[in-house]
């Protein structure tokens, strides 16, 4: 999907920065709690590698997902808002053009 | 270093097998309590990421060390004693000629 260019008020990027940072604290967040969940269990080898695995593809899930280049920052947030680790009101303050191009890659992701 | 070829009796074979599975068994259970340790203190994302990196090196350290082949045996033992995974007397029952190869192996590796 070809997307126009975007220019960002240095107040939009204030915006951006901040709903980032918090998203990837959120997700972080709910990382450890996994984590403290699992060692809850952690009883058997096969446990053990269980949970290498889940740490395995969170890193390499959240290299990929928290990419801060204008760019990909709708597509970012899109993302963000569809894991739930944002929330419209995180955005507010964005221009109408980008709320609404990040509305359409939410739709767009939502497909079955 | 070359080894001659060593016959192992079946008696032998149940013994290297329980000393095998006894050292692994309590080095999984000591990195099961590593990593208790770990999420009491997992505060921030770099602590999650400490403990994946943790898990990495264990599981490939793990996956190297525990090699059963009977070609591999001594040199396996040697470093689970060293590493104080297994005691000499999980050992006793086998041949005096491994025993005494293990000794060996055991001096080479707390070379300096």
């Amino acid at each position: 999907m070809q997307f126009r260019e975007y220019t960002w008020s240095k107040a939009e990027k204030k915006i951006a920065r901040k709903a980032f940072d918090r998203a990837y604290e959120r997700e972080m967040t709910h990382i450890r709690k996994e984590i403290s969940e699992r060692v809850r269990t952690l009883n058997e080898p096969t446990d053990v590698w269980a949970l290498h695995e889940y740490l395995s593809e969170k890193r390499e899930s959240i290299d990929a997902k928290y990419d801060y280049r204008y760019s990909q920052l709708l597509f970012v947030f899109a993302r963000l808002l569809r894991d739930g680790y944002l929330e419209e009101r995180d955005l507010v303050g964005l221009s109408q053009d980008k709320l609404q191009a990040i509305a359409v890659l939410l739709d767009i992701d939502g497909e079955p």
